[in-house]
């Protein structure tokens, strides 16, 4: 069970980077709701493995065919499927690591827990994983923008301690798409660029922060006490390959500070809508949006496999060395952008019907 | 549904913090678990008010009453229903509060989204909510010590910019109980108690930063893709009040090492057990538990409620200023010591079963 | 996780026929909605024991306590926990049964799942368990009736062969509520009590069948493919104590018909509205509500307990014989109305939400 | 959400029987099963359209395909996806059934519900959604079989009034595919065999009873009070197309027994294993399986779809006749019986993998 997420907009994802393809079935969808492969497609591409210079050289189309769910270009309120077949497989690249367990990869742990797992790649620890969950965020990202014009960017915030400076209140796509990075600090972003292909040359990897602003949220979103709306953001991008620590607003800077510095003072607008001075907050309070910019931060660790040699054990318990082969990112963060973007989207569309489900029930008539 | 947590291991919580009192249902615990209200008890006297100087003075002895699902000393298999009752109230220290929202509070987003909020005091949102996880993570820590010998210790890290040095590896709950603020590093928790009674003083707050161990925790814990184990622990304790930020491992400090630095290389040990030479993981590769100690950390912002003066509007839209009255915490982070090991023990409870669930079923026979 | 029924409008159920009290945590309910504790236990009284001449002499009041989420009158949108004591237990009655199996009762299958019972009264697996479900329905049928206006009637529709005529187009509260046994057909009825008084004076037990209509139900309730709404009403149902069979509509003598002689023509009525011409559907096409009334019926078999000596075994392997002892229904059914009204009410109610929330969620703006 | 199926054994459905194709995503299989396509295919054959003179001509292979989740002939403990392509599509057929609502049937519903429908076909009302049901029910029953030797046997028990006489004690697979119409009395089986083409050719429907066995189910499965296994088996049956009642063991024929008459007596057997002397409880005392023979019951209207003409509507509002085209069954239930096996076996499984999680975790060591 632990391959679904979401309540009522809900989805499941299937597959491994090596075998038929990958995928998701999104149930719950609302009907009605006018939505293309190409829409899609453009966050796939976003995504995809090949689309630059500084991410894996594997050739993935990763092409998406809608099976179910949709017809005459619209949602059918019924479960719509979307696969994604592999094509560049080359599971020979991978016969060491069919006994040679890579450090801080996942091949050990599926090996303790399953008993079994595919090794020709990550299998389902591979980041291809994450195909279903983009797919599925494109659609929960149209809902919301036409529901509410709700606005979901993120950005590569910082790449090792390269940082760029962003205004999460005025960021746009095209900014963001301006390089390969996907950093908008221009400026910032050439110098990640090149530290990226150096290390890459170097067969290492590097790690860094994404940072995600979601804006016209409606107040009310979040259902405490348990699925607050930072905790399910926390737990969708948690569950995104290599990532190791969550921020909303202030996050561990915050600490610093005390209540009376840290506190988001109420007024009220021009249009008589009560708002916070600051948004130390994050746009969330008690568990519930407030209507101020969401904004988290997503550590992500450097890549797992790389080809610089390291120590390492068998699944059979001999001690070894293992130099990775197979072609892998050198920086996963800017593909991650579009990942975290979607478990955004899919966290708040979910909530969003939630909310509609409970607090707009008595309200039918 | 958003105060039911876990799936096998499930409970909801229920109670404000004014009104008859509050507590927990616990759905799905293993049968014939010897357990006595007492072993509660003392989970839940680490968390109530009133323990200390440098806790809220509100006086509630937060007895608890086990009302189902335990007999002659054993649980049945059958829901434990957990009651504590609210005694101490004064709900004439919020007469300002029902009407004037409390800057970083959840009293605006209450409104928002119901449209009502019980007033007298933080109503749902009140860290009295947190009886529930604290009595039934006393049950999940009893589990997994039985079965598998896991020890869950958390204390604190950090208050402000006050850190303590303590080692996870060996830190023990008696050295975690040795002072009022569960700080271990005894040289800094005398000046952490000296810093939370200054500002007490102050009508301010203070956060800071809990750290949090789990030992032994059986390889193979955790359901991919979704349901990580990091995933479903960043979920459990972002879900606690005041909480804005979560690390596993290495955390964002990570993001500054390169992979060759940053991976944990595998060997094997004396016992012929497969062992990482340094933890930067925290314990879990691929969302599963490598057998590692699994070490999180938690931000709290400073406390919301504060004595001093704050800018604030009313729930008809004037704007105002409040000096809160009331009895609050100046730091809540002694109290949320036993909160995060409560939600880190309910979520390894939680994957404990549904591990044996989904891989022990074909080893039955 | 066995005791938690519904998705957005949720309840977990609590407690054992003997021990603290039984009670029920309802989560997800709309806010701001007006509820008395007079109200739930209007329908406790229904269900309570010692009603009647038909019904167990135990004596129980059954008073139930709001413990949390109603604030003056209202609903908070927050978990809302009902506690009823349990009071009148004579755990020596039962002494007997703490060894020896009641046939057709749970004691051995307790026992065979958990290694473990309460054996002073039925434990778990009284009906008692069914209070909180009755509390619960109450709110639902009130939040039906509200936003809808629908009706939830069930009576007694058949005890042993005694079968009552009955109109469910019509049939009124009052007439269920005008005699002990709830059949309104009341010549039968009285028939029907003459024979489980004399059933019971003789130590044993009937059966019967119950029906319930639920009428101005809007349509679209309901979610396929599984949760088709007659498929969660007849889970609804059959998880009550003592059901054996579950019908919609034409149910087992539809079967007897040709399609042409089943199906339910269409016609448009003078208000324009789509309407069928017969009910063999009982009010569901295709696992969604058509707006024409719902008609179930519950098969409820002989009461388990009787006083009749029978050949058993004890839980230590030996053969013997018990007859028992303790207070029982010589007949479930009066007492099994409400239940069955209150199991459907929580179904409409939760898939009235679910509706509201993915088929309402595109409407908001 | 209404498309997910079980908690631990979890499945989700997909398609629309025009389209891309139907399949589905079996969640938390255990690892290490081997299970091959054909195995699979096995079971979808015996549900496939064309398979006899007495289903409709469809031409479907609905061969499969295993898109993930197994590996070198075993199952990986990830998420199996499984497709069927749609091939032999007609929508030309359907053209009629744009507008016109076929009565009885789910396209009034699914436009009331979701203001839009795939009339090509039934759309996801179609029956040949249950293709994603069959096939997990495949691996269900594999590891049922496995674990414990369950055996899972439906056959056709009636057709109108036809009944044929079987012991659900010794009846085989075998015996049940002996003959086109699933029925394993031969006699009867030929008769209805005659009935179902005469009122094919006078282009009517028929409906029946299928009864389902399920032997050696391990004492103990089921989840009281809402998980009953009962009530999960009612849900599961009564979320095919075209049920319309359930029963278990003596089901609404046990109403007319007394307490005496209808209660199991126990027994010790020569192995010292407590039975029962008879099983009017159908295999299943308080919602938990007491290992004896599981026997249920499910009615199946007549088709819906018929060639005869009907009074219906418009999806515009207006009145007019319908005389259906499109290539249907003239009785759904030889094809049922591998639908309603495979609930079965899904229900059993997931019940399997719960109760290990719940009751076997505190016995690891």
């Amino acid at each position: 069970m632990g391959n679904t997420f979401g309540h009522l907009f809900r989805i499941t994802t299937f597959g491994e980077s090596h075998g038929g393809g990958v995928g998701v079935v999104i149930d719950g969808c609302p009907p009605q709701l006018e939505i293309s492969a190409a829409e899609i497609q453009f966050e796939l591409d976003r995504r995809r493995p090949g689309q630059s210079k500084i991410t894996t050289p594997r050739k993935e189309t990763d092409t998406c065919e809608i099976l179910s769910g949709v017809f005459q270009g619209k949602t059918l309120g019924t479960p719509i499927a979307i696969l994604v077949r592999n094509q560049d497989t080359r599971p020979q690249d991978y016969n060491d690591m069919a006994t040679k367990y890579r450090p801080s990869h996942a091949d050990a742990t599926y090996d303790a827990k399953y008993g079994i797992r595919n090794w020709q790649g990550g299998g389902r620890s591979s980041a291809r994983e994450t195909i279903g969950r983009v797919a599925a965020g494109a659609i929960a990202k149209k809902i919301l923008a036409q529901v509410a014009g709700v606005e979901i960017i993120g950005y590569v915030k910082r790449i090792k301690d390269l940082e760029g400076e962003i205004d999460p209140a005025t960021v746009t796509l095209e900014q963001v798409e301006s390089n390969i990075v996907r950093c908008p600090d221009t400026a910032i972003a050439a110098q990640m660029i090149a530290l990226i292909e150096q290390i890459g040359r170097e067969g290492d990897s590097l790690g860094g922060v994404v940072e995600c602003v979601a804006r016209k949220v409606p107040k009310g979103l979040g259902s405490p006490v348990f699925d607050k709306l930072e905790a399910d953001l926390a737990k969708g991008v948690m569950s995104l390959p290599a990532s190791k620590g969550f921020e909303i607003g202030s996050g561990f800077a915050g600490t610093l500070l005390t209540g009376k510095e840290h506190n988001d003072e109420f007024y009220i607008d021009k249009t008589g809508n009560i708002r916070t001075a600051t948004n130390q907050s994050g746009g969330i309070q008690g568990g519930i949006a407030n209507g101020e910019d969401i904004i988290i931060r997503v550590a992500f660790k450097p890549t797992a496999t790389i080809r610089k040699e390291q120590r390492t054990v068998t699944s059979t318990g001999e001690e070894t060395v293992l130099a990775a082969k197979g072609r892998h990112d050198p920086c996963v963060l800017p593909r991650a952008v579009p990942m975290v973007e979607a478990m955004v989207a899919l966290v708040l569309c979910d909530h969003l019907l939630r909310h509609q489900g409970q607090c707009g029930a008595l309200k039918i008539n």
